[in-house]
């Protein structure tokens, strides 16, 4: 038994080789951070030696998994513990270099699994950075002091303003197609024309130009938002991140930031515990079940408490802890297939807290909580797992938490109750919220990340049906209601229940894994899509297809013949 | 050399492996078709031993790609040659199945490049089922007078209407992920969701439960729109396509077809030439010239002359042997990565046919002409090769002709002339017409899948680009002026032209072809998404991946575990 407190790293390669998450500014070994005012410096200077896994260098700040773990680390903790921060300077400690992407002979080296679950960490700690600029004010600004190429410049492209040096050597490039074999897919070719609207064919020849663009040629094609000669660059860098942050709004409430305290986490290896949430792993039936707990009491009396309680604060503690669990179970127990959600508790105390929250949302930890909780919500939605909500009866699928069996692909909730168990129980019931339900402005307070809430993903196409359950708000639905409304899938009573529930976790097992990440992957996103949901989606799953390819990862592929001298072999046959 | 007019049917696995695609009526093994005033029949009929490639039977109406190759060429026919018909019904002539998909057995002997081909194929033609339905009032209905399984389905989810006979046994059913571990991923999980509005949850269910659903639950659960017993049938579906066909608008203008002739094709190892379109194939460079002809004379006077030429009419003729070509490159050479458009002709006898056929856009066949470019536009918008226009001397790169090189991933623009070649030429210029930009109603006569026309997505998210392009429509563009506005990648001149292009096409065969099938994928794409995007990115991406992963092709893997009575054996990781 381990027991991983945040703050705590993982040993790189050596003793368990399990993932922990969960870390402070203390212990990085890869970044700097440091805030002064209203501008916070992120700097990125990552220790050769200190790779996750044991076999390769990280140089020329270069990143890995461990990399990215403190990234989001840092990008939480400037949201919470220092909102005041209204710009971040990303930039680097290294001469010449600000980033050269992730590591080459680490993703060489890495399995299948490990290359995609990688990625899509990378890709949603990129999507918050933009989530922080958009949605907190807390604007990033890439401050590219070197070179900046592949994952470097997607990093850079997650920010919102992009600076680089022009001294006639730095430049910013994305070299994965000519000298790799795979694509700029942490974001790169969406962000390139979604984003910051190069024009396709530019966009093309720049992805085949591993020297990459630097100059005023970089801005001429809107690939960097200015480039300033080395002898200006601190002073032009310092000034317009204070220029930024003073156009910025000040966050409103009580400016003191909270502490984000380390987790109270207890792992084993079949269990995964914290305050709220918990987690029994059952690898012989590739099962996960995990139980959210409502909060033991009703919310403080006002936002000033919830300041005051801060990472106590149920809401924040159980979103806390719910993403590490998710991040845990995705990186460590890959043969953990199915996802069983169970929320335990009381409904109104949890329809409570979404009140207070909601009622407070202009208050900047308000905020940050709800966009936390969205994130988390999103970060499940593309997990690669199977997510089944099981309503019984003593659950409480209210308001916030009804979000995870609207995630989940599907819902079983108990018609009357377990005769044999508690004959006299409450039966189940589920309640729509306002955190459930679009309000002024936008699509409520946590959409998915094609921008609809899940109800109206749920319901898409079905206008009469969504507003049918949205007028269900408020009210406690046991489960021939909530069937009949469309909002739990199945509804079957005590005789059926074990049986029913039984059989579809088996069938789950049963299945191919990898026709379930597909199947879900369509099902979840019905309706439009975004860049966020284009990044997940149509970028995600073409880089999937390619990493997966001798020409990218067979023994003369080009992502293991890279900086062996030897030229790459393809397979020439287009598909 | 062999010459294939259409009508021949290539020998199944004998002789040349070459797949043409021309066919007619007379020649079809596996459908019947036939028209009854406003109502056509279209009778699926599957011949066992009629396989395009030895080794399987095509038992229970399955498919493979020469069924799909016949299917194509009715849907095309009906639109040309039977313009009158405004209901299609689609029945099948076995009894107790409407179809069962693609041939499994097909699937598993098949290379992975062919997999993905056939699929593509088979969801260009379903999309034209809808673009004939939505756009030229020839309504599609499933008459599933038995079972519709897999692919089976997928062809019903494409019609406007589906009816299922109620008999107790007669399912659809969307088995591939329990059964062969593949997704239904010519568009099933797509139209699901986003077609038919199936609510997520029960999708999940219905996709995994191979036994099918039928009777007034299928109605229920939006899988059909009418479950009709045994008895009625008959009756049922003839009213049913008479009350369909007579409720849609009638075709204007002169009623009667044009005969689809065969192809004027000559096809050897290394050219393929029509009357408007050839092409030079160069195996050794992975290059294939394509040339396009403009038309040698004016268009006809009026609308009703081009009635009267027929199938002889140059937008029409050229667009069907680009058509042709496109489909027998991605088939048959899969070797030759990259495709080099040239135009040549007088632009002004191009924008003269534009100007004609948008004139008389309500004339149904000046209306089937726009519709029939559009569609193969977008064709190779989805075609895995890497699209280089070359823009010279002679060329006629202007109005619908100017989509080629807007549909190109990159373009190449001589400034000025070729001195030694021709000193006194004149130089090239490319114009913008009515066929580029969009005009009420709508996104312009051929807007991509996304919906955008392609200078839109060109310059998605610039509109002053958008509009100062739009704004030069009727001038002829140098090459100066056309780099100036966007619409050409680079202009070299004389001196740099040959190395540049030469260089372009060299590196191209360098890099690994399916990283570059996953950029252009990508950058071709820029912006919204639709259903059509949505089936060609989300979920071909995701189907290719599963395809090519052991689970579903791997010796123990489903799709080749598949009817053996063994069991296949997974890697229980998700990914």
């Amino acid at each position: 038994m381990t027991r991983a407190a945040t703050g705590e790293r993982p040993a790189s390669g050596a003793g368990t080789s399990r993932v922990e998450f969960g870390t402070c500014p203390e212990s990085y070994r890869h970044w700097r951070l440091a805030v002064n005012g209203q501008v916070a410096t992120l700097v990125m200077d990552v220790a050769e030696q200190g790779g996750l896994v044991a076999g390769y260098e990280l140089k020329l700040n270069s990143y890995d998994l461990g990399v990215d773990i403190e990234l989001y680390d840092a990008v939480q903790r400037l949201r919470f513990e220092h909102p005041g921060a209204r710009a971040v300077l990303m930039t680097s400690g290294k001469e010449k270099i600000f980033c050269a992407g992730a590591n080459i002979r680490m993703l060489a080296a890495s399995s299948h699994s490990w290359k995609v679950n990688f990625c899509k960490f990378t890709n949603e700690t990129r999507n918050g950075i933009e989530d922080a600029t958009v949605n907190s004010g807390q604007v990033y600004i890439a401050a590219l002091n070197g070179t900046a190429s592949g994952g470097g410049y997607e990093l850079a492209l997650a920010c919102q303003h992009i600076m680089l040096v022009d001294d006639r050597s730095s430049v910013v490039s994305l070299p994965e197609l000519p000298l790799l074999g795979v694509l700029p897919g942490t974001g790169g070719l969406t962000r390139v024309v979604d984003k910051r609207h190069v024009r396709r064919d530019i966009a093309d020849y720049f992805a085949t130009k591993a020297e990459g663009i630097g100059g005023k040629k970089a801005v001429a094609w809107r690939l960097v938002d200015e480039v300033v000669p080395r002898a200006r660059w601190q002073d032009q860098v310092s000034e317009r991140a204070l220029a930024i942050a003073r156009s910025g709004r000040e966050p409103s409430g009580d400016p003191a930031g909270i502490r984000l305290t380390p987790l109270d986490k207890t792992r084993t290896d079949d269990t995964i515990s914290y305050r709220h949430v918990s987690a029994r792993l059952d690898a012989g039936r590739g099962v996960a079940e995990i139980t959210v707990r409502g909060p033991v009491a009703g919310p403080p009396a006002s936002i000033a408490d919830v300041h005051a309680q801060g990472a106590d604060f149920w809401t924040l503690a159980m979103t806390r802890e719910l993403d590490d669990l998710i991040l845990d179970l995705r990186t460590n127990e890959t043969e953990i297939g199915t996802w069983i959600l169970r929320a335990l508790g009381s409904a109104d105390r949890v329809l409570a807290h979404d009140r207070l929250l909601l009622a407070n949302s202009s208050d900047w930890l308000a905020n940050e909580i709800l966009l936390y909780l969205k994130r988390t919500l999103k970060r499940l939605d593309v997990t690669s797992r199977s997510l089944i909500a099981l309503i019984e009866p003593g659950s409480c699928f209210a308001g916030s938490l009804l979000e995870l069996a609207l995630a989940a692909d599907r819902s079983y909730m108990l018609f009357g109750v377990f005769e044999e168990q508690d004959r006299e129980a409450t039966p189940a019931a589920i309640t729509l919220g306002p955190a459930n339900i679009p309000g002024p402005p936008g699509n409520g307070p946590l959409p998915m990340g094609n921008g609809l809430t899940r109800l109206q993903a749920r319901f898409h196409g079905d206008p009469g049906a969504l507003v049918a359950a949205e007028k269900s708000a408020g009210e406690p639905l046991e489960a021939e209601e909530a069937e009949r409304l469309g909002l739990v899938t199945f509804a079957p009573d005590d005789i059926d229940w074990a049986d029913e529930v039984r059989i579809a976790i088996e069938e789950r097992a049963s299945f191919s894994p990898d026709a379930l990440t597909g199947l879900e992957a369509n099902y979840r996103f019905a309706g439009p899509e975004t860049m966020e949901t284009k990044i997940f989606a149509r970028l995600s799953a073409w880089q999937n297809w390619i990493f997966y390819r001798p020409n990218a990862s067979g023994p003369d592929g080009a992502l293991r013949a890279y900086g062996t001298g030897k030229r790459a072999t393809f397979d020439r046959k287009r598909v």
